[in-house]
């Protein structure tokens, strides 16, 4: 899919961006828009991807997510190996419509993250001092984890 | 900050990057990364933005976000004009450490977006059908909303 095929609107100017009914989603030169996906439930941040056109356009259309895979050149859909589908409870876009946020339910073990863990967000960065590159990285023992799927 | 003079730590191998706990985030070849922030307090998504490894720096120095803003071309720090500053309570990083999540509390009129919403999510795309140029955003007319602080 193409930009010249694509489904999505032409990007108005940026009051209509931000103040309209208008989708029209930004994609970057690469061809790719930045989307978050959060539990329909509890609110957790569970993973960010990339989708392209065609991904954004098989989400909506289907309800279940589709993402472009950057490492591996190709289309994606959720879960195809893993199990751990995403169905997808609510779609948004932000202000200049260069970000996607999707609220979803995952199917299979319930873990949204390659390494099994349930959010890809396992890990905190201490704050309160200049950083360095000794500054270690904090494991989140409390986050369900599954055996590794993939 | 170049990257010579950066303050994280270089690129280990892939399993060390996800499994480990030193802090080597990916930045994209504008020397961005993409930064989430989420209400503390209720986890509700509210804003996208890019960090580089000043903006990431400063926000870990001192426990308020920066952001590098690419329409300004400039380091922000967030609320600087709108008063709507983020204090942050916590700081994360996914797995292959290419995406920052900050839990905040936002200070001023609480409000997170420019257009002075809460969120920058202020509007639903709808699910269920192929998208076409016609389709209609839906907003959220449930969204606390001050008085546009920009």
């Amino acid at each position: 899919m193409t930009e010249a095929s694509s489904p999505f609107a032409p990007r108005p100017d940026e009051e209509a961006v931000e103040a309209g009914t208008v989708f029209s989603p930004r994609f970057d030169a690469d061809g790719l828009i930045v989307a978050i996906a959060t539990d329909a439930d509890s609110g957790e941040v569970l993973m960010v991807a990339h989708m392209n056109r065609e991904a954004l356009a098989r989400t909506i259309a289907t309800g279940e997510a589709w993402f472009w895979s950057r490492s591996r050149r190709r289309l994606w859909r959720k879960g195809e190996e893993s199990g751990n589908a995403l169905a997808v409870a609510d779609m948004r876009v932000d202000c200049d419509q260069d970000a996607i946020l999707i609220r979803v339910r995952v199917a299979g073990a319930g873990v949204a993250c390659h390494t099994g863990y349930r959010s890809c967000f396992y890990r905190s960065v201490p704050l309160g001092a200049t950083p360095t590159t000794d500054l270690a990285l904090v494991f989140d023992e409390t986050m369900p984890r599954a055996r590794r799927p993939r």
